[in-house]
């Protein structure tokens, strides 16, 4: 199964290394990571989502987690109501003749044409997964010559900070 | 001075480690970094910022990053034509007497509300760092609970694939 952890951590170099050697020894595999800013500035968010066994792994490595000295919280978002998104940015091969096509499937999704040149499209989309996979399959026919996409990012809907475990 | 760097890497365990651990042992410090899916299945394209001293040093890095058995290939997007892009969902203190405001700057920055309830408000943007900077420091007055940024994504204007180190 799939678990969205995220982790606070003092902004200190690093600490990125022990969080993902921890977790690569206990051969979790990381589906994505994110680390980035936070509302405070001497703090970094990292947004991961692991794929564990069952509970009771994730818990040993939640624990684990809680012991490194430079991290701060660990909140497991995976059964809260939380919204989550993921951001990509698409090139795809876009000769003149077949560019109406593709504004219309972007107008679809409402996503964001950020570039174009005699040959390709760049394309902004941000989104749940599926539906950026939905689209990544429909530009397929056309040619995609290179994705970027961001993984996870997760937000409780709770108005106060989610619960620490 | 900051630097963007692509790399791409096999999707294996301990790849984050090995490459964040090489970064922080020359004490870069990382200020975002993204690992998240690509065109190929089998592939993991990591984006990062790092602050480094001059070229010389993070020729340095590129070298020792690109002698990993798992890297696949290095670009170093700083100086090229590119297109960068961030997604932040942030967390806004929104009693209903205020949502009108919150509102306005919401079209302004064409953002969007995702969530909404009796306190607060989650709103989701999409642009360049300086953007979401902006849109966060006019929230601060209205009292930011949470946000979530997932650091730059990056990809080259270039209709064929950025060219390697």
């Amino acid at each position: 199964m799939k678990y969205t952890l995220a982790v606070l951590v003092e902004n200190k170099p690093g600490v990125l290394t022990h969080i993902s050697g921890l977790i690569s020894r206990r051969a979790f595999n990381i589906e994505s990571l994110i680390a980035g800013y936070t509302e405070e500035k001497d703090m970094t968010r990292i947004t991961m989502v692991v794929e564990a066994g069952d509970e009771c792994e994730l818990e040993q490595v939640i624990n684990q987690l809680s012991k490194l000295i430079d991290v701060i919280k660990i909140i497991d978002l995976t059964g809260q109501d939380r919204i989550h998104r993921e951001l990509a940015l698409i090139k795809v091969t876009a000769p003149p003749a077949r560019r109406a096509e593709i504004v219309n499937i972007v107008e679809i999704f409402r996503a964001h044409i950020v570039d174009v040149n005699k040959e390709t499209m760049i394309i902004e989309l941000t989104g749940e997964e599926s539906k950026i996979d939905a689209m990544c399959e429909l530009f397929e026919d056309y040619g995609i010559k290179e994705i970027v996409r961001t993984g996870r990012v997760a937000i409780s809907r709770a108005p106060t900070p989610a619960k620490e475990m």
